[in-house]
Protein backbone atom coordinates (compact mmCIF):
# COMPACT_ATOMS: atom_id res chain seq x y z
CA UNK A 1 0.00 0.00 0.00
CA UNK A 2 1.39 3.31 -1.01
CA UNK A 3 -0.21 5.38 1.53
CA UNK A 4 -1.66 2.68 4.01
CA UNK A 5 -5.12 4.48 4.72
CA UNK A 6 -7.33 2.29 6.88
CA UNK A 7 -11.58 2.70 6.93
CA UNK A 8 -12.89 0.29 9.14
CA UNK A 9 -16.60 0.16 8.87
CA UNK A 10 -19.86 -0.70 6.36
CA UNK A 11 -20.62 1.78 3.46
CA UNK A 12 -24.28 1.69 4.32
CA UNK A 13 -23.39 3.92 7.65
CA UNK A 14 -23.73 7.59 6.81
CA UNK A 15 -20.84 7.97 9.10
CA UNK A 16 -18.31 5.74 6.97
CA UNK A 17 -19.83 6.90 3.69
CA UNK A 18 -18.79 10.50 4.51
CA UNK A 19 -15.47 9.37 4.53
CA UNK A 20 -14.96 7.15 1.82
CA UNK A 21 -17.14 10.17 -0.58
CA UNK A 22 -13.94 12.19 0.76
CA UNK A 23 -11.48 9.66 0.05
CA UNK A 24 -12.81 8.86 -3.72
CA UNK A 25 -13.12 12.89 -4.14
CA UNK A 26 -9.18 12.69 -3.35
CA UNK A 27 -8.58 9.31 -5.58
CA UNK A 28 -6.84 7.86 -2.48
CA UNK A 29 -5.76 4.34 -2.29
CA UNK A 30 -7.38 3.14 0.39
CA UNK A 31 -8.16 -0.45 2.55
CA UNK A 32 -11.70 -0.80 3.42
CA UNK A 33 -11.74 -3.14 6.45
CA UNK A 34 -15.68 -4.68 6.75
CA UNK A 35 -17.14 -7.17 9.20
CA UNK A 36 -20.33 -8.95 8.69
CA UNK A 37 -21.61 -11.56 11.26
CA UNK A 38 -23.91 -14.01 9.93
CA UNK A 39 -26.18 -15.06 12.50
CA UNK A 40 -28.24 -18.45 12.73
CA UNK A 41 -31.01 -18.77 10.67
CA UNK A 42 -33.99 -18.86 12.55
CA UNK A 43 -37.48 -18.12 11.28
CA UNK A 44 -36.82 -16.52 8.45
CA UNK A 45 -37.31 -17.59 4.65
CA UNK A 46 -33.65 -15.94 3.79
CA UNK A 47 -30.86 -13.76 4.44
CA UNK A 48 -31.60 -9.92 5.15
CA UNK A 49 -29.60 -7.08 4.20
CA UNK A 50 -29.28 -5.24 7.39
CA UNK A 51 -28.32 -1.82 6.04
CA UNK A 52 -27.02 0.41 9.43
CA UNK A 53 -26.83 3.68 8.40
CA UNK A 54 -25.60 4.50 12.22
CA UNK A 55 -22.79 2.08 12.15
CA UNK A 56 -19.64 4.17 13.48
CA UNK A 57 -16.25 4.79 11.37
CA UNK A 58 -13.05 4.10 11.98
CA UNK A 59 -9.88 5.33 10.26
CA UNK A 60 -6.43 4.70 10.74
CA UNK A 61 -3.02 6.12 8.69
CA UNK A 62 -0.05 4.56 10.25
CA UNK A 63 -0.47 5.31 14.24
CA UNK A 64 -2.70 7.99 13.94
CA UNK A 65 -6.00 6.52 14.75
CA UNK A 66 -9.73 8.68 14.17
CA UNK A 67 -13.41 7.98 14.44
CA UNK A 68 -14.83 11.75 13.82
CA UNK A 69 -16.27 11.56 9.90
CA UNK A 70 -15.36 15.11 9.85
CA UNK A 71 -12.21 15.22 11.13
CA UNK A 72 -10.94 12.47 9.20
CA UNK A 73 -12.20 14.21 5.96
CA UNK A 74 -10.55 17.40 7.17
CA UNK A 75 -7.18 15.38 8.14
CA UNK A 76 -7.12 13.47 4.44
CA UNK A 77 -7.52 16.84 3.32
CA UNK A 78 -4.75 18.91 4.58
CA UNK A 79 -2.78 15.69 4.60
CA UNK A 80 -2.96 14.91 0.76
CA UNK A 81 -3.57 18.75 -0.12
CA UNK A 82 -2.37 18.06 -3.78
CA UNK A 83 -4.19 14.87 -4.32
CA UNK A 84 -7.25 14.39 -6.41
CA UNK A 85 -10.09 17.33 -6.16
CA UNK A 86 -7.81 20.18 -4.39
CA UNK A 87 -10.66 22.70 -3.56
CA UNK A 88 -12.77 19.94 -1.08
CA UNK A 89 -11.20 22.07 1.92
CA UNK A 90 -10.90 25.56 0.32
CA UNK A 91 -7.68 26.92 -1.20
CA UNK A 92 -7.79 30.19 0.90
CA UNK A 93 -8.22 31.26 4.92
CA UNK A 94 -11.34 33.11 4.36
CA UNK A 95 -12.93 29.98 2.26
CA UNK A 96 -11.92 27.16 5.37
CA UNK A 97 -13.49 29.22 7.73
CA UNK A 98 -16.84 29.05 5.92
CA UNK A 99 -16.47 25.52 5.04
CA UNK A 100 -15.67 24.84 8.61
CA UNK A 101 -18.86 27.01 9.70
CA UNK A 102 -20.90 24.89 7.24
CA UNK A 103 -19.16 21.75 8.78
CA UNK A 104 -20.40 22.74 12.26
CA UNK A 105 -23.98 23.64 11.34
CA UNK A 106 -24.49 20.14 9.65
CA UNK A 107 -23.05 18.33 12.53
CA UNK A 108 -25.22 20.48 14.84
CA UNK A 109 -28.28 21.52 13.23
CA UNK A 110 -28.66 19.42 9.93
CA UNK A 111 -27.52 15.75 11.47
CA UNK A 112 -29.64 15.85 14.36
CA UNK A 113 -33.62 16.28 12.28
CA UNK A 114 -31.73 14.12 9.02
CA UNK A 115 -30.49 11.28 10.84
CA UNK A 116 -33.89 10.63 13.11
CA UNK A 117 -35.53 10.92 9.86
CA UNK A 118 -32.98 8.31 7.97
CA UNK A 119 -33.98 6.16 11.34
CA UNK A 120 -38.09 6.70 10.99
CA UNK A 121 -38.19 6.70 7.14
CA UNK A 122 -35.76 4.35 5.73
CA UNK A 123 -34.93 1.99 8.13
CA UNK A 124 -37.65 1.52 10.30
CA UNK A 125 -39.83 0.26 7.68
CA UNK A 126 -36.99 -2.01 6.03
CA UNK A 127 -36.73 -4.04 9.48
CA UNK A 128 -40.10 -3.87 10.76
CA UNK A 129 -39.99 -1.28 13.18
CA UNK A 130 -43.24 0.49 14.32
CA UNK A 131 -42.94 4.41 13.08
CA UNK A 132 -42.89 6.86 15.40
CA UNK A 133 -45.04 8.95 13.27
CA UNK A 134 -44.95 11.81 16.15
CA UNK A 135 -41.26 11.66 16.00
CA UNK A 136 -41.37 12.17 12.29
CA UNK A 137 -43.23 15.34 12.25
CA UNK A 138 -41.01 16.76 14.71
CA UNK A 139 -37.54 16.14 13.16
CA UNK A 140 -39.28 17.06 9.77
CA UNK A 141 -40.43 20.73 10.93
CA UNK A 142 -36.73 20.73 12.76
CA UNK A 143 -35.36 20.09 9.55
CA UNK A 144 -37.57 22.66 6.90
CA UNK A 145 -36.64 25.52 9.34
CA UNK A 146 -32.93 24.39 8.33
CA UNK A 147 -33.29 23.76 4.51
CA UNK A 148 -35.36 27.30 4.89
CA UNK A 149 -31.83 28.80 5.64
CA UNK A 150 -30.12 26.77 3.21
CA UNK A 151 -32.74 27.27 0.31
CA UNK A 152 -31.84 31.26 0.93
CA UNK A 153 -28.25 30.97 0.75
CA UNK A 154 -28.09 28.13 -2.14
CA UNK A 155 -30.26 31.24 -4.08
CA UNK A 156 -26.81 33.52 -3.84
CA UNK A 157 -24.12 30.38 -4.20
CA UNK A 158 -24.21 27.12 -6.28
CA UNK A 159 -22.94 25.56 -2.97
CA UNK A 160 -23.17 25.84 0.58
CA UNK A 161 -19.74 27.50 1.03
CA UNK A 162 -19.39 29.69 -2.28
CA UNK A 163 -19.00 28.02 -5.91
CA UNK A 164 -17.32 25.04 -5.59
CA UNK A 165 -17.86 21.66 -4.22
CA UNK A 166 -16.62 21.65 -1.22
CA UNK A 167 -16.77 19.39 2.34
CA UNK A 168 -19.55 21.66 3.55
CA UNK A 169 -21.36 20.07 0.99
CA UNK A 170 -19.81 16.15 0.77
CA UNK A 171 -21.42 16.04 4.67
CA UNK A 172 -24.95 16.43 3.62
CA UNK A 173 -25.31 13.60 0.78
CA UNK A 174 -25.20 10.83 3.43
CA UNK A 175 -28.29 11.86 5.74
CA UNK A 176 -30.07 13.70 2.55
CA UNK A 177 -29.86 10.61 -0.19
CA UNK A 178 -31.36 8.22 2.13
CA UNK A 179 -34.55 11.21 3.20
CA UNK A 180 -34.60 11.93 -0.67
CA UNK A 181 -35.10 8.06 -1.20
CA UNK A 182 -38.41 8.01 0.70
CA UNK A 183 -41.15 9.32 -0.52
CA UNK A 184 -42.14 11.42 2.54
CA UNK A 185 -39.17 12.32 3.02
CA UNK A 186 -37.85 13.69 -0.37
CA UNK A 187 -40.61 16.34 -0.85
CA UNK A 188 -38.58 18.47 2.34
CA UNK A 189 -35.46 18.29 -0.68
CA UNK A 190 -38.37 18.85 -4.21
CA UNK A 191 -40.11 21.56 -2.69
CA UNK A 192 -37.42 24.21 -2.26
CA UNK A 193 -35.88 25.40 -5.23
CA UNK A 194 -32.43 26.04 -4.58
CA UNK A 195 -32.07 23.10 -2.38
CA UNK A 196 -33.69 20.97 -4.90
CA UNK A 197 -31.43 22.05 -7.70
CA UNK A 198 -28.32 22.12 -5.37
CA UNK A 199 -29.10 18.05 -4.01
CA UNK A 200 -29.39 17.11 -7.51
CA UNK A 201 -26.14 18.62 -8.49
CA UNK A 202 -23.96 17.31 -5.27
CA UNK A 203 -25.61 13.66 -5.66
CA UNK A 204 -23.98 13.13 -9.04
CA UNK A 205 -20.66 13.28 -8.18
CA UNK A 206 -18.99 10.33 -9.57
CA UNK A 207 -17.13 9.61 -5.81
CA UNK A 208 -20.97 10.04 -4.34
CA UNK A 209 -22.11 7.64 -6.81
CA UNK A 210 -19.75 5.37 -6.45
CA UNK A 211 -20.18 5.22 -2.73
CA UNK A 212 -23.91 4.63 -3.44
CA UNK A 213 -23.40 1.74 -5.20
CA UNK A 214 -21.12 0.16 -2.58
CA UNK A 215 -23.87 0.74 -0.64
CA UNK A 216 -26.38 -1.10 -2.28
CA UNK A 217 -23.96 -3.76 -2.82
CA UNK A 218 -23.27 -3.84 0.90
CA UNK A 219 -23.34 -7.91 1.40
CA UNK A 220 -26.20 -9.65 3.36
CA UNK A 221 -26.09 -10.14 7.19
CA UNK A 222 -29.40 -11.86 8.84
CA UNK A 223 -30.67 -11.60 11.99
CA UNK B 1 -20.55 -14.05 19.39
CA UNK B 2 -21.78 -17.06 20.51
CA UNK B 3 -19.21 -19.66 18.63
CA UNK B 4 -16.51 -17.25 17.91
CA UNK B 5 -15.41 -18.26 14.29
CA UNK B 6 -14.20 -16.16 12.25
CA UNK B 7 -13.04 -16.26 8.12
CA UNK B 8 -11.10 -13.70 6.18
CA UNK B 9 -11.61 -13.46 2.75
CA UNK B 10 -13.42 -12.68 -0.19
CA UNK B 11 -16.28 -14.77 -1.40
CA UNK B 12 -15.10 -14.81 -4.82
CA UNK B 13 -12.44 -16.97 -4.28
CA UNK B 14 -13.12 -20.55 -4.75
CA UNK B 15 -11.75 -21.36 -0.88
CA UNK B 16 -13.23 -18.72 1.34
CA UNK B 17 -16.85 -20.41 -1.13
CA UNK B 18 -16.10 -23.46 0.06
CA UNK B 19 -15.43 -22.40 3.92
CA UNK B 20 -18.84 -20.47 3.39
CA UNK B 21 -20.88 -22.65 2.04
CA UNK B 22 -20.11 -25.30 4.88
CA UNK B 23 -21.23 -22.63 7.46
CA UNK B 24 -23.93 -22.30 5.85
CA UNK B 25 -24.61 -25.69 5.33
CA UNK B 26 -23.80 -26.00 8.83
CA UNK B 27 -26.31 -22.90 10.33
CA UNK B 28 -22.69 -21.75 12.60
CA UNK B 29 -23.00 -17.95 13.30
CA UNK B 30 -19.73 -16.84 11.77
CA UNK B 31 -17.84 -13.44 11.34
CA UNK B 32 -16.70 -12.95 7.97
CA UNK B 33 -14.01 -10.36 7.38
CA UNK B 34 -13.08 -8.87 4.45
CA UNK B 35 -10.53 -6.54 2.95
CA UNK B 36 -11.23 -4.49 0.13
CA UNK B 37 -8.23 -2.23 -1.63
CA UNK B 38 -9.28 0.61 -3.72
CA UNK B 39 -6.76 1.63 -6.18
CA UNK B 40 -6.21 4.83 -7.58
CA UNK B 41 -8.22 5.47 -10.60
CA UNK B 42 -5.84 6.20 -13.40
CA UNK B 43 -7.61 5.59 -16.86
CA UNK B 44 -10.45 3.72 -15.97
CA UNK B 45 -13.71 4.80 -16.73
CA UNK B 46 -15.03 3.88 -13.79
CA UNK B 47 -14.72 1.20 -10.76
CA UNK B 48 -14.59 -2.46 -11.68
CA UNK B 49 -15.50 -5.38 -9.94
CA UNK B 50 -12.26 -7.64 -9.05
CA UNK B 51 -13.58 -10.91 -8.16
CA UNK B 52 -10.10 -13.35 -8.00
CA UNK B 53 -11.39 -17.05 -7.50
CA UNK B 54 -7.51 -18.00 -6.76
CA UNK B 55 -7.99 -15.95 -2.88
CA UNK B 56 -6.88 -17.31 0.14
CA UNK B 57 -8.82 -18.23 3.09
CA UNK B 58 -8.16 -17.84 6.91
CA UNK B 59 -10.24 -19.63 9.37
CA UNK B 60 -10.53 -18.57 13.23
CA UNK B 61 -11.81 -20.38 16.31
CA UNK B 62 -10.44 -18.90 19.47
CA UNK B 63 -6.58 -19.66 19.24
CA UNK B 64 -7.43 -22.36 16.06
CA UNK B 65 -5.93 -20.93 12.83
CA UNK B 66 -6.45 -22.98 9.76
CA UNK B 67 -5.71 -22.16 6.59
CA UNK B 68 -6.84 -25.30 3.99
CA UNK B 69 -10.23 -24.78 3.06
CA UNK B 70 -10.79 -29.07 2.83
CA UNK B 71 -9.66 -29.21 6.58
CA UNK B 72 -11.56 -25.66 8.06
CA UNK B 73 -14.87 -27.99 6.45
CA UNK B 74 -13.32 -31.10 8.31
CA UNK B 75 -12.99 -29.15 11.43
CA UNK B 76 -16.26 -27.50 11.24
CA UNK B 77 -18.25 -30.71 10.61
CA UNK B 78 -16.33 -32.33 13.65
CA UNK B 79 -16.25 -29.39 16.12
CA UNK B 80 -19.91 -28.93 15.83
CA UNK B 81 -21.79 -32.52 14.75
CA UNK B 82 -24.99 -31.79 16.24
CA UNK B 83 -25.13 -28.46 14.27
CA UNK B 84 -27.42 -27.96 11.04
CA UNK B 85 -26.38 -30.47 8.91
CA UNK B 86 -25.58 -33.47 10.71
CA UNK B 87 -24.53 -36.35 7.70
CA UNK B 88 -21.93 -33.46 5.63
CA UNK B 89 -19.34 -35.29 6.56
CA UNK B 90 -20.64 -38.81 7.00
CA UNK B 91 -22.32 -40.35 10.08
CA UNK B 92 -20.62 -43.96 9.80
CA UNK B 93 -16.77 -44.15 9.68
CA UNK B 94 -16.91 -46.26 6.29
CA UNK B 95 -19.00 -43.23 5.31
CA UNK B 96 -16.55 -40.86 6.16
CA UNK B 97 -13.40 -43.21 4.62
CA UNK B 98 -15.17 -42.62 1.20
CA UNK B 99 -15.55 -38.92 1.60
CA UNK B 100 -12.22 -38.76 2.74
CA UNK B 101 -11.57 -40.48 -0.43
CA UNK B 102 -13.06 -37.86 -2.33
CA UNK B 103 -11.91 -34.65 -0.79
CA UNK B 104 -8.30 -36.06 -2.06
CA UNK B 105 -9.83 -36.76 -5.43
CA UNK B 106 -11.00 -33.34 -5.81
CA UNK B 107 -8.29 -31.45 -4.35
CA UNK B 108 -5.97 -34.09 -6.68
CA UNK B 109 -7.75 -34.32 -9.50
CA UNK B 110 -10.11 -32.27 -10.29
CA UNK B 111 -9.06 -29.18 -8.91
CA UNK B 112 -6.06 -28.72 -10.92
CA UNK B 113 -7.37 -28.93 -14.27
CA UNK B 114 -10.76 -26.98 -12.93
CA UNK B 115 -9.40 -23.61 -10.99
CA UNK B 116 -6.79 -23.59 -14.75
CA UNK B 117 -10.62 -22.91 -16.35
CA UNK B 118 -12.10 -20.93 -13.67
CA UNK B 119 -8.60 -18.67 -14.81
CA UNK B 120 -9.11 -19.11 -18.03
CA UNK B 121 -12.16 -18.75 -19.14
CA UNK B 122 -13.90 -16.88 -16.38
CA UNK B 123 -11.34 -14.64 -14.89
CA UNK B 124 -9.07 -13.66 -18.23
CA UNK B 125 -11.79 -12.44 -19.76
CA UNK B 126 -13.13 -10.50 -17.31
CA UNK B 127 -9.76 -8.63 -16.51
CA UNK B 128 -8.95 -8.54 -20.52
CA UNK B 129 -5.83 -10.53 -19.93
CA UNK B 130 -5.82 -12.83 -23.10
CA UNK B 131 -6.90 -16.39 -22.60
CA UNK B 132 -4.27 -18.83 -23.48
CA UNK B 133 -5.79 -21.57 -25.74
CA UNK B 134 -3.39 -24.18 -25.43
CA UNK B 135 -3.83 -24.21 -21.45
CA UNK B 136 -7.84 -24.08 -21.75
CA UNK B 137 -7.71 -27.19 -24.64
CA UNK B 138 -5.56 -29.17 -22.30
CA UNK B 139 -6.89 -28.38 -19.10
CA UNK B 140 -10.09 -29.71 -20.57
CA UNK B 141 -8.46 -32.80 -21.86
CA UNK B 142 -7.94 -33.68 -18.01
CA UNK B 143 -10.95 -32.63 -16.66
CA UNK B 144 -13.11 -34.39 -19.28
CA UNK B 145 -11.18 -37.81 -18.29
CA UNK B 146 -11.83 -36.75 -14.46
CA UNK B 147 -15.60 -35.97 -15.69
CA UNK B 148 -15.74 -39.31 -17.50
CA UNK B 149 -15.09 -41.35 -14.16
CA UNK B 150 -17.83 -38.83 -12.03
CA UNK B 151 -20.36 -39.60 -14.19
CA UNK B 152 -20.18 -43.25 -14.06
CA UNK B 153 -19.85 -43.17 -10.52
CA UNK B 154 -22.83 -40.73 -10.54
CA UNK B 155 -25.19 -43.44 -12.58
CA UNK B 156 -24.86 -45.33 -9.55
CA UNK B 157 -25.21 -42.96 -6.53
CA UNK B 158 -26.84 -39.85 -6.46
CA UNK B 159 -24.49 -38.19 -4.91
CA UNK B 160 -20.22 -38.53 -5.26
CA UNK B 161 -19.79 -40.61 -1.96
CA UNK B 162 -23.53 -42.39 -1.80
CA UNK B 163 -27.25 -41.21 -1.28
CA UNK B 164 -26.43 -37.79 0.75
CA UNK B 165 -24.93 -34.50 0.02
CA UNK B 166 -21.43 -34.31 1.87
CA UNK B 167 -18.49 -32.22 1.87
CA UNK B 168 -17.66 -34.55 -1.11
CA UNK B 169 -20.08 -32.96 -3.43
CA UNK B 170 -19.66 -29.30 -1.40
CA UNK B 171 -15.85 -29.26 -2.42
CA UNK B 172 -16.46 -29.28 -6.36
CA UNK B 173 -19.25 -26.33 -6.17
CA UNK B 174 -16.70 -23.55 -6.36
CA UNK B 175 -14.98 -24.41 -9.31
CA UNK B 176 -17.85 -26.53 -11.22
CA UNK B 177 -19.86 -23.06 -10.78
CA UNK B 178 -17.33 -20.67 -12.39
CA UNK B 179 -16.66 -23.45 -15.25
CA UNK B 180 -20.92 -23.80 -15.80
CA UNK B 181 -21.22 -20.04 -16.05
CA UNK B 182 -19.14 -20.03 -18.74
CA UNK B 183 -20.16 -20.70 -22.64
CA UNK B 184 -17.23 -23.04 -23.42
CA UNK B 185 -16.99 -24.43 -20.11
CA UNK B 186 -20.74 -25.56 -19.56
CA UNK B 187 -20.95 -28.44 -22.01
CA UNK B 188 -18.39 -30.05 -19.74
CA UNK B 189 -21.13 -30.55 -17.40
CA UNK B 190 -23.93 -30.90 -19.06
CA UNK B 191 -22.76 -33.25 -21.87
CA UNK B 192 -22.62 -35.73 -19.50
CA UNK B 193 -26.01 -37.17 -18.30
CA UNK B 194 -25.04 -37.68 -14.60
CA UNK B 195 -22.49 -35.11 -14.08
CA UNK B 196 -25.35 -32.81 -15.35
CA UNK B 197 -27.88 -34.19 -12.83
CA UNK B 198 -25.86 -33.98 -9.89
CA UNK B 199 -24.40 -29.78 -10.70
CA UNK B 200 -27.68 -29.56 -10.98
CA UNK B 201 -29.07 -30.80 -7.35
CA UNK B 202 -26.08 -29.53 -5.44
CA UNK B 203 -25.82 -25.93 -7.16
CA UNK B 204 -29.46 -25.64 -5.82
CA UNK B 205 -28.21 -26.15 -2.00
CA UNK B 206 -30.01 -23.28 -0.43
CA UNK B 207 -26.35 -22.81 1.31
CA UNK B 208 -24.61 -22.42 -2.35
CA UNK B 209 -27.29 -20.16 -3.54
CA UNK B 210 -26.19 -18.12 -0.77
CA UNK B 211 -22.59 -17.83 -1.66
CA UNK B 212 -22.94 -17.39 -5.01
CA UNK B 213 -25.26 -14.54 -4.38
CA UNK B 214 -22.70 -13.03 -1.80
CA UNK B 215 -19.82 -13.26 -5.01
CA UNK B 216 -22.50 -11.09 -7.25
CA UNK B 217 -22.78 -8.68 -4.48
CA UNK B 218 -18.95 -8.43 -3.72
CA UNK B 219 -18.23 -4.99 -3.61
CA UNK B 220 -15.52 -3.11 -6.04
CA UNK B 221 -11.94 -3.03 -6.08
CA UNK B 222 -10.28 -1.22 -8.80
CA UNK B 223 -7.53 -2.05 -10.84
Amino acid sequence: MATGLQVFGQPASTDVARVLTCLFEKNLEFDLVRIDTFKKQHKLPEFIKLRDPSGQVTFKHGEKTLVDPRAICRYLCTQFPNQGNKSLYGTGSLERASIEQWLQAEAQNFNPPSSALVFQLAFAPYLNIPQDFAAIAENERKLQQVLNVYDEILSKNEYLAGDEFTLADLSHLPDSQYIVDTERGRKLFTSRKNVARWFDTISRRKAWEQVVKMQMEHPGAFE
